[in-house]
């Protein structure tokens, strides 16, 4: 079988880096070496660093109701330069409780995508969950619930939502947010029309109720917890309250919780219009410390761009989310780790190993170890690379990352052993990816 | 004016204990002094340890509908023997949200109570929150909602009555535990009939998931929450989070959590049927360690007797509840004080200092001290008394605390200087106590 | 005897406040009242707010070897503009550990102090903890001791000190940080000479890890403690965590933690060196919510200036501290509760209260009623007061504070009833205050 | 190359039991699959569950002076029958921190270790830190200190380790006891000579003290921490508290705190005497979910066997330690996974996959997967094995485990593909071990 070999390259390997070169043979990695060895292709990585290729477990991505958004191609195409081989899509509108509605997405990404794919369920409630048993049998092992508005659960949905999680094991991604708060908050900030109101109405109080109320049901019942885009220090604070009981769960954060302030959304107006809202500077550097001492295992995009006509509106009406796969690995290298908030251990660790964990699905993903699968991308990190929505790969023709300039960006970014990204430049093809819930075709494993 | 001299005491003053006497005239005390004074009347304290009197915030007293479980007369009679000067009646099953239902209890008061008496009012939700308002303006300063069925209010609801709660200075007493895990563990637990089965079907989780949410909404707007009848270590642990966050949170534990657990319930069947449920024995030691450290300020009855024919059904029909009064002030100091689980200043504290501050009263109430009220018991630390229901006074011919032998039972117990108890003799009558709402009237202060 | 009526001030009574009066008599407050009452004199408060006097717990006023850096004649007066009513002198260089030293320095104040005073004893170590014995006959209720350099016990000092402390109910006033990191860090940043390396070379770890220790000795031996100005969020932290264990911990924070960063100390060089170092505004911040949240209940000067002379040497070698008095109380009100980062109940609770119970002097000290000694201070909450070397009161000629416009200064300070400040002017003598480990002589109370 | 099929096995994969069968071919794991393969040799495993080997992190094997405790051969004997495949030597008195020292242990090992080996370094002080310069140039990852008698180092001797062994990126693993309680303890207890006595000469405040202070010594410097044998509650409350600041500190537990109490040690005098002591059965219960939350994420044996002539006698000069290693992992198995308390997923991240990441040897270690090292244990879940010293393989003929029935004794061990047991016989020869340092040179990676 053909073999690839990736020289040169400086690979982390238990707690340290080794420069010496990766030996891959049908999607597989065969060797980690401070050898080389001969092979059918050989790339040079230039000395430059070589990590597991990033999972995105929270990006919405493909929504048949709303593809002018982002589709499979766009979103995969700007996820590789992101770094990311794996995309998780999260359902917007349409609901992904039933089989058909999951295999329409599988098959468009079958089709589209540039890199590895798979699904969440939702928006579950007391009356599909359910849909926990079918799903689950097509390779679903997360699923969405919302606290809150426009897909809010009640209590007792909650109860039977998380009982079934527990008996399929798979995990709960929630948005977590109470609604009882955000009502009152509303009403408080409703009165006025300015973005910062906005930001405002959403409190970080309430996300932290949300998270230690969700950290309960998964303690009573078993089930897996994994709580979307965190955004606070409270929520930070309810989430090492909720570790010291509960071993089952996780949490994201995202990189606009990592970069932007209430402050800055008065610059950007609309275009800065997510839930959960911005906060402050104090929220941001607690996420950044979550990421380093594991608190925050995860670093997830939301990946969430809507056209300019849906932004272009009141406060209140206007869209929410950002396009950020683009920037994923880049921003977190950049702001994480040169600027020494985090290591280059807690990069590779919240954006690609424990996703993968998250999925059930490292070490066949997020390392670079014999019998992994060969997704691998090898960072440059000597020449920035700056964003724009001039250059980036969304379908959507603005950015709030305008003018960023970023190190970290592929060099070359391969899928099971497919390039997808050589020096920098697209060599790769749409259907290239493969569903994660169907790996255990590809490789050695199971 | 009349004076009373309380001499050869040992009397707490700011940590340590002294020896001495205390001059009371005018319903206040005059002076606490190593001399002795001259005075119309002269108590002899036989070198007994005399405390401010206890102050029950959570007592279940006078029922309009249920009058056969408890009244004024049975309720203040046994709280005098239980060393209570104080005693604020909670809602059992009639809403107290009108004006007219809080004076026809404040008028059965002042008729039959032995001691000083209070109300809670209650049950509040979306609809009667502006109860808060109206019943403000008659001294009312404490409103009990419950996050669960039967009382159960909405999470809007919860918003508006914080909100109005902060407005008027009000404490929210809560009933908390989750709904929706309550209800998950009712399904679990209710193909059983065993005492052992309904008390495994409220879980500390839903205890600890409510404490929390109702600490937020109190962030939120400033509402001061206090926590009835907390049952569990995972409550204690969830408060103590919560505490860290908010500054306007109190929390009470009853004695029944500080005795019995689940195991015991089984040789008492309904009779230990209340809610929230017993737990196990590391359950009971973190709450005698909560009040050591302060974390559980308040010491309450959450009295429920109830006629033996509505005890005397299946476990999911019993009523729930049992007589405490009789009990409250001798077993704190039996087995918290002479056991060393807590100190002779943690049994003030959260017997009589921390309730008066609770409801704005201290040191008016809850210290021996120039200008407090007479409010004062002397415990016969020497000799133990045996409870029983054959000498109680509570109206049920029951108690679980049959049996037990207890010290610190009233030598003296005196309310705004009058002596209700003398020499461990009932002494006083009916009518003596006065309404909280109205102490301005009666000493010196305000 | 002689009676005074302040009248028409504000009254914080219960969590209220109340527009009415204060009659005092024979150095007491007889009537707490909404009514007004005849008197030998009446002083009207114009609508003011009256509080309890403050209680500073740790100041450096009178050290026999550096009476150029402050004294009581000086530290009192500076103290009375700053609210202060109770000054607790702490030991500069001078060790009190033996009557004599004590009693020169009680001495020196009954002849200098305009207002109320005390000693700490210290600094205490495994040769001469038995001074805990000595001078507790005498009064002094509070030892000081040091984890660190200059004055640094061993751990086995630690434990017979905290024995001793614990036989005696005295509480031990620490000043915590760790030796051997400080060691590690100087050693890290003596290379430099700039004022923030110094600021550097003294960790919020360093804080964070002696207060934690320190608890476990209180612990251990169940003598009180009480940390001296903590200074980080590292600090709070481990604080809280501490105080979920330990109901004998309390602590305090001084203004210099709550205004300035390591910042500001650029400006200021060496003037703004002390011991433990400024830190940055995410601790500030965490300082001042810790003193709303109670978990700081104490506010303290550290009051100790120091002549220019000893200021103006290189970073490493000029003396350390500020002066503090002239502020106290004026600048917790001004940013602490006119900018509505603390209540006014958390300000009468971290400036009075608390500081009367850590004494052992609540409520005769700390409170506005009945029975109370009648220190009292009315606050011009209307005008602000400039604050500048040339008119404060220290010795010293210098202030960090300078230029600084404060509101809450006193209209009336009164100490036991007699008036040092009247409309904002001096009219006190020196040799006015009461030693206040003779306290029970003065009021009725024991 | 020789292949070998274990086959009809259960593999946990992705957090999931599979059935299936492992190839093994050159030391290394070439499948993990639902399928078979063919091969040279065929394993039949019975439908019983494959584990990757444990990995004991501490255990007191090799004292060059005390060679009638414990030595390689018998060490690794018991430990094979525990289920480990690589064992970690801790020095006992010798001190290792030296080349030759490490050597000679090394050296012996080669010669006589049935399995996998390893070395800790020690013990540290402010003279010989440089030997972690020395020794991790031959492969030495960890180093003992310890913050107490006998090998207590000073704390500017922990600053100067700590910095060292953050350049080097080794682990410390401390022995964390404060000194200064202990001997504030001893003096306590020592006028006692029961071994109850013994056992409250070190209580669980003097553990989470030392827990502690080494945490901030850690965040500090940037070296990584590791807890060694967590006894208690408090140790667990402390360490919860230092995780949420600092990512790399670690902690193992040990069978003996996790099944007996300080009650237990009254009926085995000495012979259950070690250091820390025994507490009670609520921190055994804490630590047992310690393990289970991931809080403590090792277990680790703490073997120190001695003779029984160094047993008799008084408490005080008794010899500490008990053997440990045979029922290592049957106890975890049985009294962790079969009563409930831990889920098989944490049964194999305490004894397997956490001790490897630990030595930065994970997936190689740790982990059934393709390209790891197999060393793989087949757990006999259907059939007790009885305990005994009659039949363990320790150098002593006592054993406190003595009558103990353990389910999960290898079925089959393997070291690198090598047999050790076979059927639940010996089959494996002394020399068969690897050293650990010396990995990279093994398998295929690095
Ligand atoms: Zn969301
Ligand atoms: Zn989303
Ligand atoms: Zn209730
Ligand atoms: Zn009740
Ligand atoms: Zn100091
Ligand atoms: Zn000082
Ligand atoms: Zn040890
Ligand atoms: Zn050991």
């Amino acid at each position: 079988m053909r073999t690839i070999l990736l020289k040169n390259v400086k690979i982390p390997v238990g707690g340290e880096l080794v420069e010496g070169s990766i030996l891959i043979e049908d999607k597989v990695i065969r060797a980690v070496s401070k050898k080389t060895f001969e092979a059918d292709e050989v790339l040079d990585g230039n000395g430059l660093l070589a990590v597991p290729g990033g999972i995105d477990v929270h990006a919405h991505v493909y929504d048949p109701d709303n593809l002018e958004h982002e589709d499979w191609r766009s979103g995969s195409l700007a996820a590789s330069y992101g770094g990311i081989t794996t995309l998780i899509d999260m359902p917007l509108r349409v609901f992904v409780d039933k089989t058909e509605t999951a295999l329409e997405k599988i098959q468009a990404a079958r089709r589209e995508s540039y890199i590895n794919y798979g699904l969440t369920g939702g928006f579950l409630n007391e009356q599909n969950y359910n849909a926990i048993e079918e799903l689950e049998k097509i390779g679903v092992k997360t699923f969405k619930v919302f606290t809150c508005r426009p897909f809010q659960t009640s209590d007792k949905g909650l109860g039977k939502i998380f009982e079934k999680a527990a008996e399929k094991n798979v995990a709960i991604i929630a948005h977590a947010e109470d609604e009882g708060l955000l009502t009152l908050l509303e009403s408080r900030y409703r009165v006025r029309d300015d973005i910062e109101a906005y930001h405002l109405s959403r409190s970080p109080w309430a996300e932290a109720a949300a998270v230690l109320k969700l950290g309960y049901y998964s303690l009573e019942t078993g089930a897996r917890l994994h709580i979307a885009h965190l955004s606070s220090k409270e929520g930070v604070d309810a989430l090492a309250f909720l570790k010291s009981k509960n071993p089952r769960v996780t949490a994201e954060t995202c990189p606009h919780y990592l970069f932007f302030t209430r402050e800055d959304s008065k610059a950007y107006g609309t275009y800065l219009k997510m839930a959960p809202t911005l906060k402050t500077s104090i929220d941001r550097e607690a996420l950044w410390n979550a990421l380093e001492t594991g608190l925050v295992e995860v670093y997830a995009s939301d990946n969430a761009p809507s056209p300019r006509s849906l932004k272009e509106k009141d406060v209140w009406s206007a869209w929410g989310g950002i396009p950020n796969l683009e920037i994923m690995g880049p921003f977190l290298f950049t702001y994480g780790v040169l600027k020494g908030r985090i290591s280059l251990q807690t990069f590779i660790n919240v954006f690609s190993r424990n996703p993968a964990k998250l999925l059930g699905l490292y070490p066949l993903l997020g390392e670079i170890f014999v019998g992994s699968l060969a997704d691998i991308v090898v960072l440059n990190t000597r020449e920035p690379r700056h964003i724009s929505s001039k250059t980036h790969h969304h379908k959507v023709d603005w950015t709030p990352w305008e003018g960023l300039s970023l190190y970290g960006h592929p060099y070359y970014l391969m899928v099971h052993g497919e390039l997808i990204i050589e020096k920098g430049e697209l060599v790769g093809e749409p259907g290239t990816g493969v569903y994660v819930g169907e790996l255990g075709k590809v490789g050695m494993n199971v």
